[in-house]
């Protein structure tokens, strides 16, 4: 009986630490989201006076421009102004504060995946963790994405002569989907996390996932005639090489340059690899021409497939030579998809290097002042 | 003059404020971190003292019930601790503590799809949320998933003159791909967040996944001979439709289930409608058999996919009359998936009822005692 009461005198020891360390728990995280609150509300004001400080000095500034009488602002003290209200949004968005803001909508993609779950990390470590480790995700599939089409479209000349197996190129695919899909997935989550990624560049994996997707109830069709029947699946894979180039560029280009803008104090840390055409300034010529070929290219192979599926389909009316072609919605579909796709990357590609010259102008005006 | 060097004040004195809050916000981390550390070793350090005292019971109650002798502890003693113990751990497990509690890994899974960043609730109430809509996304797709295969099946026997169209059967198996991902993310989430959902019940989610990314590839077969050559794609909607049947049940007995568990206290919020049987008491009797039917027809239409793949193999090497049939690797895979997930349910719906009957065994026990 004595080891009995001195078990249970234990078990209710236990209890009532249990229910102090609740106590405690509970009161702790009542407290921390009271202060949290309460810095939100400051970080909240002070960003709507800085906001209205900058406009007041951009109206000051325009003004003085309009009426060139000289009045109004000294272009140094409105500089040094700039500066300050730079130095303090900096503070704001990259410190421990941009924590505490509240994080910007989910988006309907991550809802439709993830349910209502919050991905923002709240701890700037672990968001830059989360941003380095996209950032290497990307170097490592890079390789990946040039490797698997360039093998296939070899072992097809050399190995299969000319006629491509089902199964190597279906599963070539499920990888682009599953790629696609995580890309699309972890820029959402990044752009959560307050990174500023370029919605078309998101939007464009959309395209890309919906296009592996399609591809993916391709039929592959065999012999005879492998070779002009697989016409699709042949230029689906040498976009799919170009893709693997350009990533690989852009992935080394971005990367250096992104560490040169974070290091003159112009990018946020959280700030990804740039869209297009964000390459270190000197080797943006070397990088521009190829983004431009790369885009006509796909553009070509768009307006190829799209030609493709429609000879099908006069073949199929004069009931000539070509019996057994099938008309493919699904290539025309895929056409479309990278017709648009080439668009978008160029309108996109223009868009920055437009920014980028107007940037450059207005420093020049800047200066010779 | 006066206006720039009112601008100026200005914009020093904000900077100064975003410093100060930066500060403060940098105060207001690291000091809940570190409390949050020591009510998490506080935490550590009783659970482990929970499981000391339950073993040291345990050791008890065994050695009495083995020497018969009526030494050791009284019975409603052991009861009595049984239920201290039992309470603190609830507490523990299901309060603001379990919130700082190290979270389970986050497993292979998300880290493939979404990277290293945290899907975990810190407060109790988000966690909630995210169950309650896993369920309600449950209880949305569960009659999509009756509406679409039946409204194919019917559609086809109706309208479509017993040949499937290729398009609606590739939307609807991309919708289930898309479903099948969704869910074996959301149950990864909810076992981040602390629940229990059984591990055979995501592995069913990755197979189904899988299934639907094969049937994909499945080439929809035109006339003639429709109705023989699209046998693989009918047996499978066929096998979705139960598939619906089974979840619509599933979904209602266990959320019933699941409320009278946590009335009881027996269950914790966090838990989801479990896998298989976990019926309502008197509705089991009719949810066990139907279940059992199911996983039958799982298994014969696997076996049927089977035998429709080897026929085909059959009719090649004769070269009798099927001429145009392929032998087709994807309907095998398929149908030995459906066999594998047919006996993982089974075998999974047996522990819990061999689980159930035991339980029921010692509640009896222990009240005749």
């Amino acid at each position: 009986m004595v080891e009995s009461n001195a078990l249970l005198e234990e078990a209710a020891r236990l209890a009532e630490a249990a229910r102090e360390l609740q106590e405690a728990a509970a009161i702790l995280i009542s407290r921390t989201r009271n202060e949290e609150q309460s810095l939100r509300q400051r970080a909240v004001a002070l960003e709507s006076d800085l906001r209205r400080l900058q406009s007041s000095l951009d109206s000051t500034v325009r003004k003085k421009g309009e009426s060139a009488t000289g009045g109004g602002v000294d272009p140094k003290i409105a500089e040094k102004v700039d500066e300050e209200l730079c130095r303090a949004r900096c503070v704001i968005n990259d410190g421990d504060v941009a924590s505490l803001l509240l994080s910007k909508t989910h988006g309907r993609f991550l809802k439709m995946f993830l349910g209502p779950v919050n991905v923002r990390a709240t701890r700037k470590e672990v968001q830059l963790k989360v941003k380095e480790e996209y950032n290497s995700y990307r170097d490592r599939t890079a390789f990946l994405f040039l490797l698997f089409p360039s093998t296939l479209l070899l072992l097809r000349s050399w190995v299969w002569d000319a006629c491509l197996p089902a199964l190597p190129v279906q599963l070539y695919q499920v990888w682009l989907l599953y790629l696609y899909t995580t890309l699309a997935l972890r820029e959402n989550i990044l752009r959560v996390n307050g990174s500023d990624i370029r919605p078309w560049w998101i939007c464009h994996h959309y395209c890309a996932m919906l296009m592996a997707l399609i591809s993916l109830t391709w039929e592959i069709k065999r012999q005879p005639d492998c070779a002009y029947k697989q016409r699709g699946v042949q230029l689906f894979l040498m976009w799919a090489m170009m893709q693997g180039v350009s990533m690989l560029l852009q992935n080394r280009y971005q990367r250096q340059r992104l560490y040169t803008r974070i290091a003159l104090g112009k990018a946020k840390r959280m700030d990804v690899v740039w869209g297009e055409t964000a390459g270190v300034e000197g080797q943006l010529w070397l990088l521009c021409p190829i983004l431009f070929i790369l885009q006509g290219f796909e553009a070509y192979v768009g307006l190829l497939l799209l030609r493709t599926a429609f000879v099908g389909v006069i073949c199929e009316w004069q009931a000539s030579h070509c019996i057994k072609f099938y008309f493919d919605s699904d290539v025309i579909v895929c056409g479309i998809l990278l017709v648009l796709m080439a668009i978008g990357n160029f309108a996109n590609t223009m868009q920055t290097l437009i920014a980028k010259s107007r940037f450059k102008a207005k420093m020049k005006r800047t200066r010779s002042k």
